[in-house]
């Protein structure tokens, strides 16, 4: 099983992945928590690479090959090897990061994108992507907070170093994406106490467990 | 105007990119010389992965995407911007090194290499590509020699640890690329006196340089 996290800087995935993993412990699940970019030691330098501020010439055709490497290490060396011995993988960010941050916001072609997703998933998908919505002023607040209270690399900033109409354009390339494959997506609000959003996440996890 | 030079390690393109850039110059014609991997800034770091021999648990997918990645950032970057201000770029390694060391050799899909390199080339194709030619045994000594005389980094081996075989077959590779577009490709001779190879190399630009 594949679980991932998906929304704007500041909406609370770390958060929200430490409530999952405390469910599925309770009932004796084993599982991992993985990210993009950086789920593998070789991705981490792929990381170092995408977010460094100082990379501001990267051309978006650039920064989405990136991502589909850091992707194909990711699955190869760890995602799939960990699905196939039985583990539940909890991933912050996936394919879906992709298609709003490098389609919707930065204009690569949506049609290139889904092309470099099959090539790079090869029939792998996220059983449930919960997409935790908020209004990006508020996530950048929260994210800033992090940076200044030490929770939160200051090396990491670039995305949230953007416009905030950027964030804007994100959020709503999400809720699109929710509306095309409602089976998939779960949009929670992630405006509300952390505790109320993983209290409606559980209830979509509990139901996605029992079915399988 | 774009030069290429491709071969196995060892087979001497350094030592006749100066020869070509000195032919350059006696014409007062103006050229960069640039390589691949790590053409740009961006692209010495996705080098300095791509050619670290602590990460050999690659997946030849990843490599191949992080090769494109790298070119992309290159031409748009730097060599498309220089074709189009009048200037020569000669380039060590280009698209080729690709369909030769991720497709013939680790046996990546040729469909799918020429698929991203298409996507990554968008129409940009070297005029002239140089093959040097040589025996594997050979190359490898050579580069090795260089390791130890300090003009060849030793954290650039990655590739000269592979079997003599991997080198065999690369060189089969270029071999078999030259028959498929005689018109782009000229194959030397690499075990010939530098001074000689030169010559030959000079004699099929020239030609070029008059056609164009």
């Amino acid at each position: 099983m594949l679980i991932t996290l998906e929304g704007i800087e500041g909406s609370g995935k770390t958060t929200q992945i430490d409530y999952i993993a405390a469910y599925l412990q309770k009932f004796g699940l084993e599982y991992i928590i993985t990210k993009e970019p950086g789920g593998t030691v070789l991705g981490e330098k792929i990381r170092s690479i995408l977010l460094d501020p100082g990379n501001n010439n990267i051309h978006p055709l650039t920064e989405l090959l990136l991502y589909a490497a850091d992707r194909v290490q990711h699955i190869k060396e760890l995602i799939s090897p960990m699905i196939e011995s039985g583990k539940i993988v909890i991933c912050d960010r996936f394919c879906d990061s992709t298609t709003v941050y490098q389609g919707f916001t930065r204009g690569v072609d949506i049609r290139l994108i889904q092309q470099l997703n099959s090539l790079v998933l090869e029939g792998l998908k996220p059983d449930i992507t919960f997409i935790l919505d908020l209004d990006p002023e508020i996530g950048l607040k929260r994210a800033w907070k992090q940076i200044k209270d030490g929770s939160r690399a200051e090396s990491e900033t670039r995305f949230e170093n953007e416009r905030l109409q950027f964030h804007e354009s994100v959020r709503n390339g999400y809720l699109e994406l929710a509306r095309q494959e409602p089976n998939r997506f779960v949009v929670v609000d992630a405006s509300m106490d952390p505790s109320k959003v993983s209290e409606q996440m559980l209830k979509h996890l509990e139901k996605c467990l029992m079915a399988l």
